[in-house]
This record gives C-alpha cells, structure tokens and sequence, in this order.
C-alpha cells in the first residue's frame, strides 16, 4: 500500500471506531503521545493522550452513535506528516442528515503506521453550503 | 532566532495583518501554494492560495474591523513543520469580546522563512469555556 493509500486507510479507520463507539480502536489510530490534540465542534482545545482519550470515553457514552459519510476527503503528503481534510456527512443512527463538519487530520508516520496526532472538527454553518468544495491540491 | 521563536512571530504577523485587513501582509503569511488551506468558523474548506487569499480579500472588505488577543498558544516542531494551537479572543474595534475561536496553524519552513499552509478556526461555545485550557505537549 502506499503512503497516500494507507493515510486514506487510517482515517477511515477513525471514522469506524468513532461510529463503533470502540475507545480501544480510537486509541490505535492515534500517536498517543503528549503531541496528540483535539478540538471538538464547538469544543477548546484538548492536549495530550490521556485528556484526548477521555474525551473520547466522554462522547462516546453519551447522546446517540453517530454515523459518517466522509466527502471532499483531500489528503497531502509532507515526508512524515500527512494532513487530511474531509467532511463529515453526519446522522444519528439510521436518521436524517443533522450537519456537516469540516475536518483537519494531522498524522505522523511511525514504524507502525501513520498515527493521529490532531482532530479538529468546526461545524459548516447551513448558510455556507453552497460554497466551493474540495479540490485537490498540488502536492508541496 | 530559534526556530520556535520565528514560528510564533510568523504567528504574530498573521494576526496583525488580519487585524490592519491588509492583504499584502496576509500573503506574504502564507506558503502562497496550491496546498495552502483555510477553514474559517462556519465555512467549507477553501484550497489553494488564490481561494484563500480570496475569502481573506471578503473577510477584509465587510464588517468590522476584529481585534485579537491571542491565548493559549501552543507549539509543536515537527521538522520542517510547526503546528501552532491558539485560542482567538475577538472583539470589534474597542467594544468586549464578542466570542473565541479555536484555532490550528500549521507553517512550512522556507528558504525565506517559515510560512503558513494552513489556518482552521472553529467557535469555542460559550457554555464550554470552563474546560481545561491548553498546555504545552511535549515535542515529539
């Protein structure tokens, strides 16, 4: 598999432990290191491993499972760093659609594999739907 | 200059050019590439310098002018990466705060110094803003 391929696999990997409510595979996806941050819709930032994985138990023991369908998904490569940018499609359960996120993945190549080290998540205000999507850009 | 220094004053200049709207300034901030990215709170994603420098040619051409005291800065050396986290406290001209926004950086270094490729902002809701605020992570 190459890089751009397995930074695609590790992101869809998140979206399944997210949608599984599974910490232990969220945990996998991501560096777990001191450098790992998260900002939630609507949320501060959270730093470090041990304050993002709570956050994680957090969401995922409350409100109902959510369901992704990721669109506009841009990946680029910068040597061991590879960024993702791609929508989240969001609905619960097997619900209507409730909105849509723009995303931003950080992820650090290990011997493992690439690993997460940012989530940020900003909720798209219905009014801007009709904006310009993703294309993809040149590779630096 | 260290190369941590350099990072947060290339920080510095992207607020003081959004703060003067001056679209000089702000392209002279960015990579100025077709991987340059901007996620404003509310908005899709926008790629590329000439969309980006676009959305920051609107945002600088309505409203009023917006002050920020930036906060919260966190800063992470990934090589010929920086990934910067902030928080944004916004007002209106000299008026109170009207709202924080959660903020990503991530600057490229460049033979003329270090660049940014990507700007994410997303609203901290009011009800959140007793969460724990950030700290420094540890460099990988």
């Amino acid at each position: 598999m190459d890089d751009r391929a397995a930074v695609i696999a590790a992101n869809d990997r998140f979206y399944r432990a997210f949608e599984a409510r599974d910490l232990e595979a969220m945990s996998r996806v991501w560096s777990c290191t001191d450098g790992d941050a998260c900002i939630h819709p609507g949320w501060e930032p959270v730093y470090g491993s041990e304050a993002v994985m709570e956050a994680w138990a957090g969401i995922f023991s409350t409100g109902m499972p959510m369901k992704f369908l990721v669109s506009d998904v841009v990946v680029q490569l910068l040597g061991d760093l590879a960024r993702v940018h791609n929508v989240e499609n969001i609905r619960f359960g097997d619900g209507e659609p409730i909105g849509r996120v723009a995303v931003t993945h950080l992820f650090i190549r290990r011997p493992s594999g690439w690993r997460l080290v940012l989530h940020h998540g900003s909720p798209i205000a219905a009014e801007n739907e009709a904006t310009p999507r993703a294309r993809e850009p040149e590779y630096h």
